[in-house]
């Protein structure tokens, strides 16, 4: 079955025509021009599809599937107030999407899409219920139970971010205290690594912390890590293990034992995971222990463009 | 479709004749003899079914349901080491009971017979996603998903009790640290009440607390806060503050806004219920905050039976 899945990011808008998102038969992207109108969005997802719709194996395309990173309304594919893209109110993605190429389209949230690809063709392969992690500015997540997404009553589950791991925690975004993304979100994992590089003189990181804080990314700091500085292991450690409480909260109520982490940081690596392990391991009720798998995810930024091409399945 | 359900708790077996939990036709009760031979607990088991299968309407009876307190097999329906009944190991529950009786032998966990019952019967009626919580000295909970129990991969899921709310909290039972149940959980929530008791000579309690603090029982609190006592009512609504948390976690984790509490303290009404509400509202995603709900279980000690009654529903 040929589909086309895209995946609607804050920055750009990734397209792929595909075996069903088993194979890529060809891509395009193009920037989402989130800052303005929508309309100028759709301009751009239009033109995504045209240029894919031309390829000769696109004559017998199935479908389209599109991710949004936003709640969403399944059976209507309706997309309500996506916090990235500021100028959509409540968006009917699919009816748009649909009218003007006469094809199914399928839209779901752009983290579930994400776990949907990891399960049919990434890390999740051969995995029936797993929790896919996307960590970025936030924490987004697809619960896989059963081989499907699971949605919750309206389409809204897969905050992980929002787990609380720390009652009287630091301020999160949201306005409650102590979400795990208000430990291992990007903005609060900077805020947290720079003083300690500021105050490691040793640290190949301390000069850029000190005179350009703001310029520092964590990229920046996984890669002062992969070089053995001990500070930027211990951040990217210490991230893990904040990360492991909330996954060892997340195998306890749903008997899910396998975590596949993606995004950004995930790339960090080795102390990032032999963090999450370790916590989530030693916290975790007993007769998950030996279950636990930590997974780095496999599909990077076409996990998401990939899930989508696959929403049909 | 008439059904015998069977709750077996920690020191007295439940059992009920019933229109698949609809009615309850007749009803008896044995004890559990937790503390002897397993077997000893299914010649009680025996004598339930013996006795309820004498009555007039049990000639047509369907099946029988069991709600077991632990981790369970469901397709096999065995029991795997339940912590309150200490001579079990692997128990065959369902082949023990129907090879005698010739009758089909449904078996689940006791937390989710009893989120069943409230489903079928009780707070849950018309509500096809919620948790039911049963506090006592754990925290049980049965998940419901459109309509049905959520059993997670192996059928463990529902371990509300261990999702951690303050990650270096008190040492849990589990092993972990700052798990709700470790706040909640009757002994825990002991270990707090009596101190500020003994703290306050003004408590109707504070007398029992600093002379027989072994003898003091969460009903004891209840009642002292029913009849207006600062200090008990504090104790309660601190609780529910703290299991609040862990709701607004679950909530924004599985997109669930419907928490049926019942239990023990559960009874202690007012200020358990305004500490929950206040604590998971506030802490709980804007988008959820609205559909929340936060109920009292309505079948007391049969909402185990009743679930149980209707497992082959």
């Amino acid at each position: 079955m040929i589909t086309i899945g895209i995946d609607i990011g804050g920055s750009s808008i990734k397209a792929a025509l595909t075996d069903a998102g088993r194979r890529i038969l060809a891509r395009t992207l193009r920037p989402t021009m989130a800052y303005s109108e929508m309309e100028q969005t759709f301009v751009q997802i239009h033109a995504c599809i045209e240029e894919l719709l031309a390829h000769e194996e696109a004559k017998d395309v199935a479908g389209i599937g599109v991710g949004v990173p936003g709640a969403i309304d399944l059976e209507a594919g309706v997309v309500f107030y996506p916090p990235n893209l500021p100028s959509w109110g409540e968006v009917p993605v699919a009816s748009m999407i649909s009218r003007r190429w006469d094809l199914p389209v399928h839209v779901d949230n752009d983290a579930n899409c994400a776990a949907l690809g990891e399960a049919h063709f990434g890390a999740g392969r051969g995995r029936s219920h797993f929790i896919g992690l996307t960590l970025g500015t936030g924490v987004g997540a697809g619960i896989i139970s059963d081989g499907r997404i699971y949605h919750g009553q309206r389409g809204f589950a897969g905050e992980f971010g929002h787990i609380t791991i720390h009652d009287d925690g630091p301020l999160c975004n949201c306005g409650n205290h102590g979400c795990v993304e208000a430990y291992v979100g990007i903005r609060y994992l900077m805020q947290r690594a720079v003083p300690a590089l500021i105050a490691d003189e040793g640290s190949p990181l301390h000069r850029s912390a000190t005179e350009n804080p703001e310029g520092l990314t964590p990229k920046d700091i996984a890669d002062a890590a992969a070089r053995g500085d001990g500070t930027a292991q211990r951040i990217l450690r210490d991230t893990g293990e904040r990360l492991g409480v909330a996954i060892a909260s997340a195998a306890n109520l749903l008997d899910v034992t396998t975590f596949i982490v993606g995004g950004g940081i995930a790339a960090a690596g080795d102390p990032l995971f032999e963090g999450i392990r370790q916590s989530a391991s030693s916290r975790v009720l007993k007769v998950h222990r030996d279950a636990l798998h930590i997974l780095p995810a496999e599909l990077g930024n076409d996990a998401g463009m990939l899930g989508a091409a696959s929403l049909m399945l």
